[in-house]
């Protein structure tokens, strides 16, 4: 099979300040459902053309950011040869059972240089809600709210991203698909793909470790990121930019905030990546278009608040 | 490398009648880029998004149809390992050296159980149009006309489809992402896919052999299949049916005759598949809707029509 | 002030053969709001973007098709001087008082010579549900399903078109904007303007009278029309035709029909239209393109399904 | 006829400081096609999608800003209405016979008390580049670039817009459609339609007299706002702000400058209006909801920068 090792970002678990204020704001905004609140409170959710029981799990606690994220890959082989590699290259591994009561088979987890922790599983069980199989029609019900269809990928700041690159790109099998670089040559931030997507994971050089910079998920076109904006002001929620384009990934794109101070993306489009494909680059002179390609100058926001 | 062994459909040489009235069609219509004529009189074209060199190649000749597709896989190991994978199965295979002039490398072709002719390759000379690279702009000049961005499938009839079916998928590593079925668990209609997208070949059962049903090219969004319905009627273009919507692959689409009568599609959306994915299956009795979602009725042309 | 006399379509009062199933179609598939159900079991309805109280009135009954048509004037003048130019031309007008009840000023009514019903009206209660005016947001909550806008237009059909349009041409200030002409001189179909829409009425010609084709509703853009198809075809809802466009007036359209087999349309764009523009004449050769514009061709259920 | 009185903005002339980059402005970013350069230098463009010989002017000057703004009337006699009623008030009129060279009836010009001159005109030439009459095609070619559709509005700074306001209401039959009012009852901002569209003409309070603000520019949809960003990204083009959506009129818009300094909009969408809704009204703590509904806040440029 064309499309082996690391599959995409499964699921990625955030810490929320306040339980309820998130649930309007995942549920009712964005528009995921939620599947299942399990014993110590944390509540799972999906977008609704997601066939794995859940992406999203939210954790109420005293500070914001991500304690997680997850990517799929291809097989149980698959997962037992990356904590082959892992190990081998010196990074340690821990395993985590299977647990059915969360829908979720067993993972094993490490530690990157940025301080980021990464889990890899290969079987989660599968949504009642999940799209169609037989003769299937196009959805269930209709998309509500901004008619998220996948939670996409992340961006992380980091002190070592170069460390966590090198786990990624030479153990993981992930491709370095776009970059800003210094005039120094030093890789300011780093965009990885595990597929065609532009992009499943990207990396920015930042002072503080384990930050977290946004949660992105897919809509289906620029009407839907419109649409998202006006409930975004309709609701009176924190925004961050946008709608405006991204010159890195070509995306169509919104930043918001969750009540909490969590940054959130909503984008859509995007250019097909190959892996025969050059990698593009950006200066640093260019940064401003490179991040948001309309407004062509960063704002401080983007640079400075990570949770 | 997460994908491996075949990457996409990299080319497609077609028969035409009338080469004026061909470029006018693929050309100032379709909005493909003409990048060579070859001494033999064949023309190269390629899409604005694309990297490599071409992807439509044209051949005036007395009869219309395919002559060829090739696939681009990711390495010279791979074509090498493709080329043993498919003599080992007795599929034979010849060799063609690489041609500089034609920017394109060494290939390996096989005839398939339809009778259709498919070539591999790993390496093509980058077009000058190619996307920017370095602080890169959306596109160097405004899309013209339908805007297609690639060449992005074919489907094809043929009558033995299972062993074109065997070779892609035990062979070459394709997955089967959707089919129809009849009662008696003949498939009908199955579509392929080498990597992310829902489909990159699809085969309908059909008494004849080696036969094109159409060339697709991708679209931006349902903004632009209603563009290129507009082009269609301001010209006279001979329309098959759309703009609609495929309940297979969920793409919004409109089919269209080449002046020459070749079978084209232009459509934008559908699914991104992983191979963890279920395949999804439609019954006969619902084949109208797998195929024209809006119409929920298949035309005689798309069944009877081909080239 | 600019616009004076006849303002827009204001109501429709249509027949239907089941309540239950209107009200799914109407209200949870094109998304318009129930307002109030009378004493007669008479439902009212209006879009979200609409002041006035409704404009879709539904009423039980053993037969299909339209009641009345009405239309909002600008003053009460205005209503009294529709009154004596009607009177004055020989067009019998029966007066109805104001009903609190039902939200409506004092109306006028007459037949016309094609046999259809219409009124006019200058005044009606306004809707709690209406569009914000105090620093206003876009919406109270997310248009639903199709997300129709307002009730636009109706196309009737019936024997004596001439008569008609000349009391609407002549006494009501309408403008002819667009026509479909026999080689004989004769008119087929005429499409008539109070304002800058490019139809607030059309009337085709008919051996019966008083005949219904459509009532059409508004919606934002060609995303939404594509939409209400997916919306259509999820729900099984029985389609005549489309996606597809309009030559005349250039509208984005897909003609259906509600449980009971009246027709209806939802559609966007289309041109503006000013009284200083001329007419555009299509000639019968041409009438597929006038009337479909990507099919080119009529199809049976368009000239002959009316209620 | 339903419309009467002022019809709409029918021309602008501009003053650019440099005709040669002016035109790559207008023609190949905006899409406008050149018309005629009369024996002034002064250009002469129109969008696709107007009827009339053109409306925009360009006059080279060694200051920017615009010269005047014309609006087209339904007739001669309103013509002369026009100019009875405005002497009556006691407004000076001047009178300019018509120029066939130049495709322009006799017209009648104003000074306004916030210092802008307006002229009124009734008839004007049509062009050849105008929409298809007969069996109309959607449009000859495919419009370029932008693809604006047609001039639509200006917005204008001055000091006295009460006294504007009073000639356009009370004077040309123009409606107040929404308004930005402070706590002391000023009026700031003035939105005022002469049909059904939101606006035809803006005015905002400013201290100095006779500035232009922006001329705006209609395009078909969101999608075509998108692409014009696009467009001013990929040539360097001299944004303000967007994409993004006006609480008034809920526009989707981009607002933009030409190579001189002077102030563009292309913008999509809008509500609908008729003289019998309410006038919608803003106080200045909503003012930054009120002119950026996504942004939430003025940016300066907006408040200072005119021509």
């Amino acid at each position: 099979m064309a499309i082996q090792g690391v599959l995409r970002p499964g699921y990625v678990q955030l810490r929320v300040l306040d339980m309820e204020a998130a649930l309007v704001h995942y549920r009712d905004r964005i528009g995921l459902d939620v599947m299942m609140t399990d014993d110590d409170g944390l509540v799972y959710l999906k977008a609704y053309d997601e066939f794995d029981h859940h992406s999203i799990i939210l954790r109420e606690a005293p500070e914001t950011g991500m304690d997680f994220m997850g990517f799929k890959v291809a097989s149980e082989e698959a997962l037992d040869a990356f904590a082959r590699s892992l190990r081998a290259a010196g990074v340690p591994v821990d395993e985590i059972p299977a647990d059915e009561g969360r829908y979720l088979g067993r993972r094993i987890g490490f530690l990157a240089p940025t301080g980021h922790r990464f889990e890899l599983f290969a079987s989660m069980g599968r949504s009642n809600a999940c799209p169609m199989i037989d003769n299937p029609e196009l959805w269930h019900a209709e998309p509500r709210a901004m008619r998220a269809q996948r939670f996409d990928h992340c961006l992380l700041y980091g002190d070592d991203i170069d460390g966590t690159m090198d786990i990624f790109c030479r153990l993981l099998g992930f491709v370095l698909t776009e970059q800003v670089v210094a005039p120094d040559g030093t890789v300011i931030a780093a965009f990885l793909s595990c597929g065609m997507k532009a992009h499943d994971i990207a990396l920015v050089r930042h002072e503080e470790k384990g930050k977290l910079h946004h949660v992105s998920f897919l809509l289906e076109n620029w009407n839907d990121v419109g649409h998202a904006a006006d409930i975004m002001s309709r609701y009176n929620m924190s925004v961050d930019i946008g709608p405006t384009r991204h010159g890195i990934t070509r995306g169509q794109t919104i930043y918001f905030f969750d009540p909490s101070g969590n940054r959130n993306e909503v984008f859509a489009g995007g250019y097909t990546f190959y892996p025969d494909h050059p990698v593009r680059t950006w200066s640093t002179d260019e940064v401003g278009k490179a991040i948001f390609y309309y407004e062509r100058a960063l704002n401080d926001r983007f640079m400075t608040v990570v949770t």
